[in-house]
């Protein structure tokens, strides 16, 4: 039984994207977070110009074996995270990346300057943790568990300030 | 029946929050959006600076209430969604204005560079409708017929390029 | 025969995609110019967003009907114009709009600000004619007669100046 | 006599709130420079968006225990110098900090762009310093021996070109 | 009695400057805020640039002549601000003017940006109205009816939202 | 034979600029990814500013002995590759450097930008290795070796994400 | 005589280029304020990317004719200022200019950011007045009536504000 | 004789000045580069806002004492060029610092968005070395020996390219 549902609590409720392998380091982050907060997910290393097929099938099986919310990962021009918010009715979620010349002013507005329609709902420049954050807000609408999780982590954030 | 249910539906799962009523034409936008995918929702004009205890008060009670997902509309600096998300673990979901003179860079900025633990999903600037597209997307996890409202929309949206 | 090389002539070498309907005055100043340089083009209305799969379906029926450059303009987060990119390896020109509250400068960054191994030979903001420009001397490099045209197209540009 | 005047002169006047323990090594230049001028100062640590009621009641209580200027610094989207100000009618100065990707930029942006009737007295970004100097020159409106500091301390700062 | 307390009530407490003769009509939104709240103040058109002597003359004899605040307005490069901050040691207020090109970015950073020793409390772009409220705040430490006056404002300001 | 085609295989198809000296590094990437493309091609450093009329004769006799494309490297105001396209009706690709304070907004600015007539196809700053992409895709238009190693390349980019 | 001195002094001192005949009415400012000050000067519409030659022709013979100053005025990528300063060792002034989605950043950053030993003297967007005053001082180091000009010019500024 | 030629030829013509201490190093490359073009200057460390007046009497006595040409360097908002400007009507060149968080765009803007009647010979940021060559060229046009100089100098830099 409770393996049972251990093994389903296994199957990753968030899809996590990273346009670029040297990205994972920060990308971990939100893994963390989410582990942290009881949410399984996965993260998978993909590309909306590199491989833009494989990118959409993900997000095409991803969606029907139970993912409920993506998170894309890129920096410079990140088209990853329009590119997932075009092919899924999902919550997607983008992270600006700071990599290369431009500190990350190139990724937030090519992240959240999206037309109408197909919204990426975008967090902070190398904002990984947030990102986990706000998937668990939305999932704990229907999971008591992870709501309860994220009670925990913001009671938690005030010790620090004790 | 049907009328018990539409009172019932008519109790918004959304609260917009607009931070000056200059920008209500804006903000009508996702009021529009809302309604056309179903979705019920109320708006309230509350400053993050001018009435800050009312705007906590609106975010405790609106949670109370059985709104699940709140939008907060600001210009210049956007404190208004970052005050939402500090008395709420719901979905914060923030939309940078263009008003002032610097274009909505400031709105921008301070709407979406938020600390870790306290996330704003952030749209483009003056982006209302998405905001309103973002939080259907949100609620469509647990509701079919806003999924549905969703899949109608975006195949309307493809026939424009028809 | 004049006749079959007209309309073989006629067949576009140059396929222009725009983001969206609201753009096409100003990318009818591609074609324009395109049309005084003797280069067949064609006109598309498609959004990288709302119609993906009929983007990627164009770009690949345009390749295999004879079309050798493509011209993509957008605004906000153009993704348009490296979602053609992703798609084929014939050369993209990419055409940031100041359409949006950010005078361009979203849609500057997010066209120019591509990967490694996809590039998008970006022009000025709204700088549809330098697109078409740019399409007919790479054209120009096979076919003599566009860079006759181009030749006659500088030389005027100097007169002005005379 | 003397330590009752100094316990009353210990009374701190000036509030210093910083949003993270990181910023402590810069914020306590602040203090630095307060207590070069003889100004009695008290630094704490509190977040806008994690501790929002505890820094409404620090707020609250430091201004009946005597506080007459607040300096709240903060990096990112600086929401903490808007939240004390929209907390107490006292002076409230913002330090926009330079943590994060964006060098400063939406810290400055969020900590100046204040709406009308709750300003923020803005300095440089990373500018504690001069936070201590400008509550310095408020306070030094109703006290003689602070003006006399101040006196001293800009006299001393030619020195170094002469 | 109460006609020379009225004289002496008279006598500025703010001296307001601007660089230009164009800046008046947004300026005098500081002083018609100003004298809502009570404050007698007096407005100069003085130029760091073109009056520099007059302009330090100004400074000198407006403290000597009781001004306890001043509140420095100008577009481009703002060097007024500073300037009047580099000749004394009260409070100096300082409004970054849209005027230009570059809608106030250069405004802003031109007089935000100072050196330690010399600071100038920003607000925001155009922030007349602002620039009164701050100067009021700083006076009241040591006027109660000024406080009440802020009292009654930022009530009124709430009245808005009710 | 094989030594004719040889020889001239060996003749540059692709003419590299670089204003500076220092900037080789990073331009050395365009010619790696231009040879394991199997395009020949030349490095020159000249500069618009500092040796104007060489850069005109490279232009101009490199034109002559069989360049196609020419790809122009710079940081700071770049002037280079848009002297280079007023003396050339080639295509001309720009890569914005970021050496200097301003981390390549100017040098991105100021290849983008140019006016109409006289375009420069612009890659994203530092972007050395995706102006060979450019180069290469202009060149595959007429040389299917070129096509075939640009295809290989883009497969082999995908395998890093299998 | 003074019918030959006055011949004389109609030789142009100062050679305006402008880089579209659509900014001549902004650089007519330049034009007039020399004319007032007494410094004879010449306009040439001219463009570095359009009519290279052109413009180093100029250069070459207007150097020869006696200018001694250049004022060279673009928008967007301006590189009119660095080609007519690599082609003389007069000083160059620059007056980047606001035409263009990007407000003159991209022309001011193009203008000023120059690299060594090819200055180009840079004044505010669209600072054409200014940069007739700055010609006008570096020609009254040998020339008392244009510095008589300035000096009655500078007390007749400080006018309007007495 | 010629010792007296050479003492004369000892007194500065370029007054230099720094805003801090700190900005020496950098600083020393125009005294370099001016020593190389053979042109006697002087370095002073003053401060717009810290020595207001002993700049002002720099300036006086400079210009009384032979200097012909102000160079003034400076970070963040960068007043000491415009200072300098507003008390002498000889030529004054600024050169933009990028010390501080915001890389030398506060000091750029502040340096050279001047008003009307004022202005500043802006060069690029951290560009000492170009303010020199500027200065030389605006002393070359009244002494053959430093136009000489400059040619050498030009024709130096072209080697670094043959």
């Amino acid at each position: 039984m409770t393996k049972a549902s251990g093994a389903k609590s296994d199957r990753p409720l968030v899809g996590i994207l990273t346009g670029s392998p040297n990205d994972l380091p920060l990308v971990e982050k939100a893994r963390e977070t989410l582990e942290e907060l009881g949410v399984p997910c996965e993260i998978k290393t993909l590309s909306a110009h590199r491989t833009p097929e494989m990118t959409v099938e993900y997000v095409r099986s991803a969606e029907a074996n139970g993912v409920k919310v993506f998170i894309a990962c890129a920096g410079m021009a990140n088209h990853l995270a329009g590119t997932v918010a075009a092919h899924t009715l999902l919550p997607v979620i983008g992270v600006p990346l700071a990599s290369g010349a431009l500190s990350g002013f190139d990724s937030l507005l090519s992240t959240v300057q999206m037309p109408p329609g197909v919204p990426v709902a975008t967090v902070a420049v190398d904002g990984a943790r947030n990102a986990a954050y706000l998937a668990a807000q939305i999932l704990a609408l229907a999971d008591s568990r992870i709501r309860e999780a994220l009670e925990r982590a913001r009671a938690e954030a005030k010790r620090v300030y004790e």
